[in-house]
C-alpha cells in the first residue's frame, strides 16, 4: 500500500492517522518534535521542521503524495518539492489562495465570489496608511484588519468596531514588523457557515452539508450540522461556490470555505482552508465518509467517498484548555464524562492544555427526534466539562456566544 | 493519559490502537516483529515475544494494564505477570476459560450454561480412547473432535460426519503430539449467533445487540447486525447469558460468546473469546461505541460506552486471502471498490495475502428501508472483489453458504 507524507505533527495529522489505518496504511508525519499529537501515534514520523527544504525531501522519500496539516509551508519550499518531482497536494498553485488572504480575496474577486470589500494595505507604508484612512472612511471604520499571511485560531485578526485610533494603532504597530495587512469591510452577518468540500486529481469532487460554526475568541468552539434552518437554495449555493473554486483553483484534497450568512440572507466568503478542517470534525462520527478518509483518499487519487450525514443532528464542541488548571486530570474528567454521557464521541489530541489551546473535541450524534438544541447542550457540557472540570448543569450556549459578540 | 499494552500486534491490537488514539493515548503493543499490523501503525512498540516472562514484564513496563488480542500467553505467565503486580486485564483466572475448551465446558456445565453434550479426552492414551469410542457411538459418531487449547478460525477442529475410522485416525495422529483433544456431540443447528459483551473491573456490563455469523472453512466470514428474524426473548437470552457468564468468570475486556441457534429454537453455548472479536468488527462502523473502544474503556475501567446500533441493518464480510495472487495489487482494488461502492467502509489490516488469511473486512451500513439482502449481497461482493479481484455480479451468498456447509 502507498505511503502518504503529512507536513505538521498537530491533531490533523493526527486524526488521518487514524483515517491512514483503516486504508492499510500508516501515514508519515513530519514533526518538531516526537510528543506532537501525530509523532506521538503514528510509526513512521520524521521529525525536522517545514521550513527545511532538505527535511521535506527526507519526508517526501517514498511517499506518493505530500500533503498538510497546516498552511505554514513556505511557498518557494512548496515549489522546491515539485521541482524535485515531488507530488504536493494540493499544489503550490493552489495552496497560495489559503497562506495569503490578499492573494485569495483579489482572485475571488476576479471569479466574481462574493466577498467583503477589502482594501491592499501591502504596499509602502505612508501610501497603505493613506488608503487604510480612506478605506476605514467610507466604512465609517467597521472595519477588520487582517495579516495576509500566517493568521489562525483569531491570531492575525483585529476587530475595529468603529474606532480609527485603534486601527491606526494595529497598523503603526504591525508595519514596523514584517506582517503584511490587509483591510476588510465588517460585514453585517446572522450566522457564520462552512462548506466542506473535497477535491480529487481526477477532479471529482464532494460535498458535505453545509454546517454553522460558532466562533468564540476568534476560533472555532462549536459547529452545528446540518446548519439549522438554513434555506436549502443557499446551501446548494455554498456547495456549488466551494466545488466550483475547488475546481478552478485546482485544490486537491479537502476545502473549507467559511462564509459569512448575512441578515440580508445572503451568502459572503469569509476564509479558505486546504486541509481537513475544524469544522469537518463532525464527519468523523457524523457521515458515512469523515473529512479526514476523504482528504486521503483524494491526495491517493482515489475516488471519494458518500459524504452523506448519517443523523438528522450532530454537534461537534472543541475542548479548549482552560485559564485555570482542573482540579481533576484530563484521565479523571474522561471518566466522569463517560460515566455522564455514554453516547458523547470523544477525540483527544494528546496536547498539553494551554489557555484556548485546542486539546481535543466532542461530537454528539443527535437520534431520531432529538432537536439541535438538545443535542448542542450536550456536547457543549461535554466540552466545558472537558475543558474545565466544571460541570454546567442548565448551560445555555446561547447566552455564552453571545456574551462573546 | 494512562497506557495500556496489548500482547499481539495484529489485527485486534491495529484496530484498537485506533481506538486509543481517539481517548488520547496510544496504544503500546508487544509484537514479534515491526511489520506486524499493529506495529506498523502504532509509536509504541515492543519487540518480543508473548512467551517469554521478561518481553510481557517489559512490554507491561509504564503500562496502567495490561490485555490481549489473542488467547496465546500461557498462563504460567500470566499468573507470573499478577504476581509482580501487573494489572492483567482480563486476569489469568479468567482468561483460562478462554485458552482451554475442556476447562470452559466443564465450567459451563456446572453454570448450568446449555453446552453440547462432550467427552475429555484428555487423560491416558487408552483410556481416552476408548472414552472416544464410547462417546461416538452413543452419538452415531455425529461429533466433533477439537485441540482443547491453541485452536482457531477452524485449525484445531475436525468435523466427524458420522465416519468412526476418520475419528479415531485424528486421535491416533493428534494423540503422538501434544495436543489435547475433546470430543463434542455435533449440534443440529440453525445458524451461528454472537453474543457480545462489555464488563469493567468495577462490574459494569454492556452488551452489543446479537449478531448471525456466517462461517467458511471453520472461520467468520460473514457477520449480519443484528441477527435478522432473532426472538426477541431468544436475543435477550443470550445477551443475559453473556453478561452473566462475565461476571461469574471475572472477565475485564470484551467477551464474545459464540452460540448455535438450534433447529429446535434453543442456544447453545460453542467458544468463548476475551477479547476484540470478528463477530464484534461491524461495531466500529454499525454502533456508537465500538468494540475496540469499548475493550479500551473496561481494561481503564472506565464507564462503558453506548452500545447502540446506529442502523437498522449492518453486515461486515471478512477480506481473506485468495488462493491464487490477484492480477491487481491490494491498492488498486481498492481504489476501483471505492468508486463501484462509495458507501463501503473498508478497514486493512496491512497483512500480507495468503490463503484464506483475514487480511481486512468491509462493513455496509444499510440505509433506513434496505434490506438486510441487499446490504449482505453488496458487502459480500465488495469482499469477494478485495479477496480475488473478480466482480460476482449477482453474488448469491446463500449459494456460497450452502456449498460450504
Amino acid at each position: 500500500m502507498p505511503t502518504v507524507t503529512m507536513i505538521g505533527g498537530g491533531q490533523l495529522a493526527r486524526m488521518t492517522h487514524q483515517a491512514a489505518i483503516a486504508l492499510g496504511q500508516c501515514l508519515r508525519v513530519l514533526a518538531g518534535s516526537a510528543d506532537e499529537p501525530a509523532a506521538s501515534v503514528s510509526a513512521d514520523v520524521v521529525l525536522g521542521s517545514h521550513d527545511d527544504l532538505d527535511d521535506l525531501l527526507r519526508a517526501a522519500d517514498g511517499a506518493v503524495a505530500v500533503t498538510f496539516d497546516h498552511e505554514g509551508v513556505p511557498l518557494e519550499l512548496l515549489r522546491g518539492l515539485q521541482d524535485r518531482g515531488v507530488t504536493v497536494r494540493p499544489p503550490a498553485e493552489a495552496l497560495q489562495y489559503a497562506q495569503d488572504k490578499l492573494l485569495m480575496r483579489t482572485r475571488l474577486t476576479e471569479l466574481g465570489l462574493p466577498v467583503p470589500a477589502f482594501a491592499d494595505l501591502s504596499g509602502e507604508v505612508s501610501a497603505a496608511r493613506a488608503a487604510l484612512i480612506a478605506f476605514g472612511e467610507v466604512h465609517d471604520w467597521q472595519i477588520v484588519l487582517k495579516a495576509v499571511r500566517g493568521g489562525y485560531d483569531g491570531r492575525g485578526v483585529w476587530l475595529i468596531d468603529g474606532d480609527a485610533d485603534a486601527a491606526l494603532a494595529v497598523f503603526d504597530d504591525r508595519s514596523g514588523g514584517d506582517t503584511v495587512l490587509m483591510a476588510e469591510q465588517k460585514v453585517a452577518m446572522a450566522r457564520e457557515l462552512s462548506a466542506m468540500v473535497a477535491r480529487s486529481p481526477q477532479g471529482q469532487g464532494a460535498a458535505w452539508p453545509v454546517v454553522e460554526t460558532v466562533q468564540r475568541h476568534g476560533q472555532c468552539a462549536v459547529v452545528l450540522a446540518p446548519a439549522p434552518g438554513l434555506d436549502e437554495e443557499l446551501a446548494q449555493r455554498a456547495q456549488q461556490m466551494a466545488l466550483g473554486l475547488a475546481a478552478e483553483l485546482g485544490v486537491v484534497g479537502n476545502m473549507a470555505m467559511e462564509l459569512f450568512e448575512t441578515i440580508d440572507g445572503d451568502l459572503v466568503v469569509n476564509e479558505l482552508a486546504m486541509r481537513p478542517h475544524n469544522s469537518g470534525h463532525w464527519t468523523m462520527d457524523g457521515c458515512v465518509t469523515s473529512q479526514f478518509e476523504q482528504h486521503l483518499r483524494a491526495v491517493l487519487d482515489y475516488p471519494l467517498g458518500d459524504t452523506a450525514a448519517r443523523a438528522g443532528t450532530v454537534v461537534m464542541a472543541n475542548v479548549l484548555g482552560a485559564e485555570h488548571e482542573p482540579a481533576m486530570s484530563m484521565d479523571e474528567r474522561l471518566h466522569h464524562l463517560m460515566a455522564r454521557l455514554p453516547e458523547a464521541k470523544v477525540h483527544l489530541y494528546g496536547k498539553s492544555e494551554r489557555p484556548d489551546r485546542k486539546v481535543g473535541h466532542i461530537n454528539i450524534v443527535g437520534a431520531p427526534g432529538q432537536d439541535v438544541e438538545d443535542v448542542r447542550e450536550r456536547a457543549e457540557r461535554a466540552a466545558h466539562w472537558m475543558s474545565h472540570g466544571i460541570w454546567t448543569d442548565g448551560w445555555d450556549p446561547h447566552a455564552a456566544t453571545e456574551e462573546e459578540n
